[in-house]
């Protein structure tokens, strides 16, 4: 079996659901409704789970005209098709997805969406920065039980050294691009992150919800 | 008493005011009208002033719409309410908040604004760049009798660094991302401010008006 | 009992093996022998194992001279005391090490010793870097039998990435300062993980081997 | 005869053709559709083919008006006219245009329009990514025998190093703009082609498909 | 009176510390012990106290030779003369100095000298860092009694946003460049406190204790 | 008689003219048409010519109908008014204006403009960029009559090293903001320009045409 | 037979010669001289040439203590063992090597040096940048011969557009570290290169002049 | 006669002072005092004079012991040789060349050396930065005399917009290297001269001093 589908402008790796427990995912940005489409198609067709990441929904309109199978989130901007949760319990151990506040919520929801695909258990706290440090102590019994933590948060991300500095388990930070002067569109937080002062912190691009929701399921269901 | 209050989108801070003599900010980029107007009706049910920051025109058109006894403040862009002064004078010491330019006037209204929430006795001078030193020299017996002085400048920033060389108090500087080229947004003047061969200069982010006033204030009611 | 302990120059975490499964750690650049000398026996006082990292070879010599009883690595200059392995079979999933190269290989070893102080199961494969991909592929097998991968690299990092496309576990990128010109002091390797086309990878600081290891073992510990 | 022709606003090199094998070619950013009509019609006066790259859409259909002979590619957002192809089979050796992805590829079509004026042989494999990395080592033994091999690849931009890791021949390397966050418009790939381990790797500026077709050409014709 | 002293190679400004409070400070990079000497001859000349900051020993030893009445401090590089403390009690509110790390000291001590040579009431607390977060908020009571407090950290430098979001009192944030990698020398907690989500921090150029205590100074004095 | 006149958002200079040969610049970016109006108002009362920079079209439009004594200038986005030549010749030495490319020409309108409201001697040479370099030495004998040489460049900005390397005069040097990719909005000319191998190379801010006029035609006057 | 060899700390690649036309190079930072001596004897036991590069003069010593058929060559620190050139007449058409200045030399020393591994006929050319344009237009009919060319630059990097501006051959690019401030250590340089206005410019790494050569050297087998 | 004199190592111009006003420079960074030698003996066989720049007194020492008849100046680090000045009184405008503090002498003095062989009429001002303006202002009636004026400062670089708006001679800025932290080598007060609100700034390279001086010179005698 070919693990790959030839189309003229893409190759569709088939066998990435097998080989890694995830499907190709679609980067939307730089692709046309038609190139989207005729991929989705090729995934289904060989029984992959379709997930488009960073969609508009200017796209995700046109989109769902030519493959009305799909299913647009439009907070996270993603769309999937062709999934069917398993059976039975979620798999693995809890993950918990937490943000700094209500601006970061929509890379959170990028991945909590991933984390559902891959059928783990996770749950969200949001708006819990460092500002107002209560409302962070107050979960830290909950955060405690998780396997594996991912943080949300812009401007100056120091969410992410806090919980690391709280909890046992490994934390997964996102950087995001909320902020505006010297955050340079998310570079203050990444730095912030990469410096964290607490060990055993993972670092994903900016905005990169998905990345860090995948990557915890990873890390909960090994 | 919870410390804070539960939406499901956002932890309000409602003991804050309290705690830092100033309620919880709502930060407008990356919310919903939405979120803002259920945060704000939060933030009022327990007694707290709301203040909304970087709010453009348009998203204020919609939030007024839902919260009738919001004020918006087109020039610093913010928004305003629940916030009753407190009676006889103004508290602590005098307050100047100075640009270099017209364009840097904005993001002075802003501080001008959170230093009249707080109480505080402010004063304006605005255009008085390095370009006609008369300008600032005329005022110079006046910004003599502040107790901290805000110093907003885009472009090449030096008017931080002149003034707080001709005085004793100290000095809050704001870079702004006025100019163009290579004043790369604001970096220029921010460069400038931190190296200020004078000392006695504290740099907020650019832009931020807002945290200069607060900053300001606190110093001034200290 | 109190979580630290107080010297003069520091605040001792005698709680943190406890709290977070592994002790303070003691960076070393910055600290005097004295300081680190006196951190170290707060720490076994307490009953924590004591790790120093970036310890270089001379500060090392005067550090030994002071607290004999401290094991000094040269290669991932690191220095161990007060640890004793637990009993029995290593814990967790396998853990491997890859470096793209042989000039990797102290970054990598930091990795290693900190998994070895964990208790974890850890495995090393030096120089597979993408020059040479045979190199790679012949132990793609064993690789994919790990619960998380810790990738090793400087110059353009792009091994990160490669071993990400191939297997389903987790991996650790360390970017390195090998390299010259636009590396940039391990610039260049960060930001090709960051941009990771293949999600599943965590990124720590530019030549963070300890805590590339750190959050490893949490990986495969969790 | 003077090597090239005055307008009031550009000064028209009508020599290049002779001297360097190609026309000279008109960047249309910054230039108004009456200039680019004026400097073309110069150039088709002195029998030089007429090149316009960076042309978006919309000034493309105002030239068009202008210049009905001239043909307009979308895809690479080029303009060609007064070109005949040289009679015969294609020139000198083959020529590969590999993309890492389906968002690459306008800027792999600026290289092989560049490629065709100058009557090269070549080839394009689209969306051979390391993510999935069997796509590329299928198509190694055809790759093998180009005599120069274009790779186009954004975000993690790790395709250059891989495939002259694998080949003998030349690679001419373009990063693109395709991806977010730390990709920062193209800086990541950039620096990973400028720091591949495996040499033989030229580097051409973000996005500049037809500077990397034209320089391979020049090879493939060398 | 003249306001400043003219030597060939400085102009020695006598009249700062009656418009300043606080006399000229002396720069030690760049300049050789021959012109700090005459400097520091000029100053106690006026009347003014001697105070030289970034001051190495080794240049420090060849200028105790020419200036017997000098006094150097090892810890924070800096040279006092001609200084007599004022009777009494300190002047103005007290201040707080706190890092996050041990290899912070240093700098904090710049702070500390600077404060005492003002006369203020000052106090430190030394590693409060948050991967650790019991040793900050044990001495919470302690800092809410400051009248400003200065916040020295390198690496993530995310104790200023905390500290400044517990207590009501301004923040003068001192990045330092303790760390390595992507901590790039201080860039990176630089950006961390310019972007404190917890308004009410003033920032001052990377290491610049002295600073940040001249700037604590000037607010406690106000 | 006060050196400037007092509106409540600008301190308008009226002595510049007087003091430095030229009046106040009206830079248009953050002015509203209302206070531009005002400002040239004072300006015009107080006999000083009105000058106005980087005026984008729509905003020239508004203000045109508050003042129809400006004459608007699309080409370098300059308003002017208020302002009569002085009677005879040119005064001071002969400035050319060159520029690379077409695109570069905007700019150079700027700086062209600038010098004949200074009265100036200029010329102007487009489109000579060293792709072409024939285009060029053509017109050497000419530019080795000028006083000062104004080179305006995008891309790599060669050509103000070239020019220099050439003749004996002055070079001003306005990096420009044409390009694209790793241009990164002027920043590689500028780059250039600031290291030219060729001595006598003053630079401006990127695109700051008007500056490079104004800075040659003080050297032409001098 | 395999295609590497294991070493505990290297897999060395000797089937590089054959895949490539080059064998393994070794980069000589961060390896010790033992790891240097066990890979140069595995590459000469499977018949590679030995080519070690960015190889300081004090290691240089140590390793030729270890391997003494190795032959340094300190202008362009590089060592080369196990080589016999081919017999007969230089493969492949001209390089020139061409150099801006004096500085540039021990760059372009590594280029020649790998030309002449690979067989390669070059030719040198120093000292022929733009500050004194002469010298290189009388050499330009002998560089038109060239069937590629290899432009080593520092400060300004200018010297590359000239030369492609000039020529119909491909031009390989290396920006060097000479120079100083602004030049930042050939990022100056290396941006001037990328952003040639006159295409055919390939660019490699700062001061790669050995990575120059080698992809010279692919071409003119090509 | 040829233009230049071809050693194997360079390509020395011998026309440059009759083409440009000043002979070639030797940048000696990068070169070996054999080849400096070679090249100062060349110049002098064709009556140039050998100016010799950023030269450490390290390799000074070993140049004067090849070459006696060179001088060395220390503070410049610069040598100078067959060189007589012209009879007669200096030529051209009065050149001011100022510094903003001590530290920034040695730039100065290379301007100041620059000028004098230029047989210019220079005069130096030293140690009149911001921090104390008085010492600027007491002396404003002999800057206005000065036909172009070079202001010469590190950290926060305002001298430079200072000086430009105080006067109507352009200003020649020099940033230099002398700070710590966020001066970033002299990035910092770059931008500040890049973007002076007073226009009439031409800047060079950091620590450029020959390079402000020469450009000063050719303005004074233009």
């Amino acid at each position: 079996m070919p693990s790959f589908k030839e189309l003229h402008f893409a190759k569709v790796d088939v066998n990435r659901l097998a080989r890694r427990g995830f499907p190709e995912v679609i980067f939307a940005p730089g692709k046309t409704a038609s190139q989207m489409a005729s991929i989705a198609k090729a995934l289904k067709r060989h029984g992959q789970p379709v997930v488009i990441t960073k969609l508009a929904s200017q796209p995700a309109l046109a989109l769902k005209r030519k493959i009305p199978w799909l299913k647009y989130f439009p907070k996270p901007r993603m769309a999937v098709g062709n999934f069917r949760p398993l059976p039975g319990k979620p798999a693995g151990g809890l993950v918990w997805v937490v943000t700094a506040g209500t601006a970061d919520i929509p890379v959170a929801e990028e991945a909590l969406l991933a984390l559902k695909i891959m059928g783990c258990q996770a749950r969200s706290l949001f708006d819990v920065g460092v500002a107002g440090l209560a409302r962070l102590t107050k979960h830290l019994p909950l955060l405690r039980r998780a396997k594996v933590i991912v943080v949300v948060a812009g401007m100056d991300g120091v969410l992410a050294s806090l919980v690391s500095g709280l909890v046992a388990s490994p934390v997964v930070a996102v950087p995001t691009s909320v902020g505006y002067g010297a955050s340079f569109q998310g570079i203050a937080p990444l730095l912030t992150m990469l410096n964290s002062c607490s060990p055993g912190v993972g670092v994903v691009n900016i905005d990169n919800g998905f990345g860090a929701g995948y990557l915890a399921g990873r890390v909960a269901l090994a």
